[in-house]
């Protein structure tokens, strides 16, 4: 600093001035100490993760996080980058060639969607019943889209008709919805999307981040253009890396932009370079996370062995027999329609005379048990509960109940 | 998809009529099988990774990565996050209150930065001697602002004359500078750039992603407004988490913003919240990487505890080390000035009558170590040796050079 009234010194001279053993001596000296709290072991409790989301780690997710690992290029890496696409591509139940995992949450790849699929020519449906159709609205405008949005109240879902009715007025060029709408409690159902959305030119963008590997979902069958979800549910893996696929009409519409996208780190033709699903050699793109992506390839693997129908029975199973159990403690589910609820998130509505915040706090105090309260539309109405991959047991159901039954007994009757 | 000649049947109607047992047991079928290579273990081999990063991960940071995970939100990981602050505070030498770690790698700090500090009105000079400059130009033009480029050859850096003619004629709001420019092995000096750049209303941004804990950077007295770096560096830990920080001055700019940054998942505002960093209490924003957060808070927490002028003392000893074993070799370091030479970083010409490719396969097939070739403009013509954090011990120098010497001796004379 003190140097600049010295321009035009050039740097080089500088540096060769300091060049010399009396200058080395002369090194920077930092003068911010280092944080005492730093130098305190990390110590983090154990917690039954039952929120919606993230879930516990599996123990071979755990033991993946632990690995040594190697460069993001290395051949090794490059293989489980291929076991991590068709993973996905099972996973999906689909055969998009474009079908990776970006390195972000499950928000980013919400934003790798909109990114590489709207440009400010364009115009969006958002599905908007719960946080994400908000979130989703939100990105879109950002991009300079413009925007439409569906409303339905918290707790509720599309229908085909009121889908029919939204693509005829705004004539969407992509239609986003919510799968699992976590905020909610809300499965959006998917039959037929595809299909009506094709017929009006529009493509269908699924936010599948708390459903997909506990809800039935047939990407290629159904229709969907482009899926998305999180590594932090039903995948039981840590969040931060994030399954995405795109149809050939997804990725044709992409290759007819007139502008690039925004961001270079999302930028989906890189992307699919750099994932090797363009049949051209591999491109260096980023720094892949690479214990993410081992994490994420022993979750997948944990899918496929046990099987996407084993899975999503148990997840309708033990969904099935929470929801029996809050009814008996004698608590009102959020949504009416059975049919329309989540098999992954079960929303509750807090009960008269309680205070969520004590309910949660309780758990977690007492029983190292994570739920969650509402979120966004859902705020102060609900208890979350998620049981989603490793933790979609009977055995957490029941170890859950009883905590809850607990919780009302030593709750009861407290202020809001 | 064959229910939608149906319409106007809602989806209400089509759910209700599923909820018999005749329909669930026609439940969905998955149609693609399991992937037969997923039913393999995850094998990955152990390499000693000298190229310019992912370095090995420490065993803390390895035990972090195997910790199971709590909530993004609860008091523990927050108490954690703080933890960071605090330590990217020592690391970087900063009280910015802007100080955090965005849930991406390095590249998406890079565009954090610029997405947050750019409008399409504003005017950013880039120092572009590398892959860096020219990926940042890439960023900011993606971002509809207007860029000039300040060109040096691979190699070189820029003087402070070179930048002061380059504000006086170009008027930037924003000037990007490579600190460890990877590609090259080029340290660029910070001696009076802040100053220089405050003096024509200019904020200094900075990519230290791969040099930051190794060599000297003081980012409050330099005046630098933007600092990231990675974790999988110096830091040693998995790539997918990256350290940054605002100053007031930066701050003040992204307060002047007219319009909201083209992303949500990299939005200062939010994350700032998100993190603490403004007073208020913290508000969601997105699910942050649990594992990558205790894996970061061990990784700058070895720092801590090793202390910064250990660390850039380490560092430039095992460099001058390397330097000089490599001169010893016969070859040729591609860095002609010394004081230039990235201490974390080495890069050195590919000698005559070899083939880059067989000597980085031959340290990789026969002694299990990773050194790269070149990148961008030094594709071709150089290989690079990183020697940091964990990895940046003379044991390694030794054994790499004896590597290397067994690989100048089989790979000789070989045809490009």
């Amino acid at each position: 600093m003190h140097r600049t009234t010295a321009l035009p010194i050039s740097i080089a001279a500088l540096l060769r001035a300091c060049s010399t053993a009396a200058c080395a001596m002369a090194a920077p000296t930092p003068h911010i100490p280092p944080p005492r709290e730093l130098l305190r072991p990390l110590a983090v409790p154990y917690r039954l993760l039952l929120g919606p989301g993230p879930s516990n780690l599996s123990p071979r997710v755990r033991a993946a996080g632990s690995q040594q690992i190697v460069g993001h290029m290395h051949p090794e890496v490059l293989q489980v980058m291929e076991e991590i696409k068709a993973g996905i591509q099972y996973a999906f139940q689909t055969r998009n060639r474009i079908t990776l995992a970006v390195s972000g949450t499950g928000h980013c790849a919400m934003e790798a969607a909109l990114i590489n699929l709207l440009e400010s020519s364009d115009t969006v449906l958002v599905g908007n019943n719960g946080i994400w159709g908000e979130r989703a609205a939100d990105v879109a405008r950002r991009l300079g889209a413009k925007v439409h949005e569906l409303l339905k109240p918290p707790g509720e879902y599309f229908t085909l008709r009121d889908i029919q009715e939204g693509l005829a007025q705004h004539k969407p060029s992509v239609l986003f919805l919510t799968h699992g709408e976590s905020s909610t409690g809300v499965r959006q159902p998917l039959e037929g999307l595809g299909e009506l959305c094709h017929r009006h030119g529009c493509l269908l963008l699924v936010d599948a981040v708390a459903s997909l590997g506990g809800v039935p979902i047939l990407m290629d069958q159904q229709g969907i253009d482009v899926l998305y979800t999180g590594s932090q549910k039903v995948l039981s893996a840590p969040p931060g890396i994030s399954p995405i696929s795109f149809s050939e009409r997804a990725r044709e519409k992409m290759q007819r932009r007139k502008t690039r996208p925004p961001s270079f780190y999302l930028d989906m033709s890189c992307l699919a370079s750099y994932w090797g699903c363009d049949g051209e050699p591999r491109m260096y793109h980023h720094t892949g996370p690479v214990s993410s992506i081992f994490c994420l390839r022993e979750a997948l693997a944990g899918l496929a062995e046990l099987g996407l129908e084993s899975s999503w029975k148990q997840h309708q199973a033990v969904c099935t027999r929470l929801c029996q159990g809050l009814q008996d403690l004698g608590l009102e589910l959020f949504v009416k329609e059975e049919a329309a609820r989540l098999p992954t998130v079960t929303t509750v509505r807090v009960p008269e005379g309680y205070n969520w915040k004590e309910i949660t706090a309780f758990l977690m105090d007492k029983h190292s048990i994570e739920i969650s309260g509402g979120l966004g539309p859902t705020a102060g109405k609900v208890l979350r509960i998620g049981l989603m991959g490793h933790n979609a047991t009977q055995d957490n159901v029941d170890r859950l109940l009883q905590a809850l039954r607990d919780a009302l007994q030593h709750c009861q009757h407290s202020r809001l």
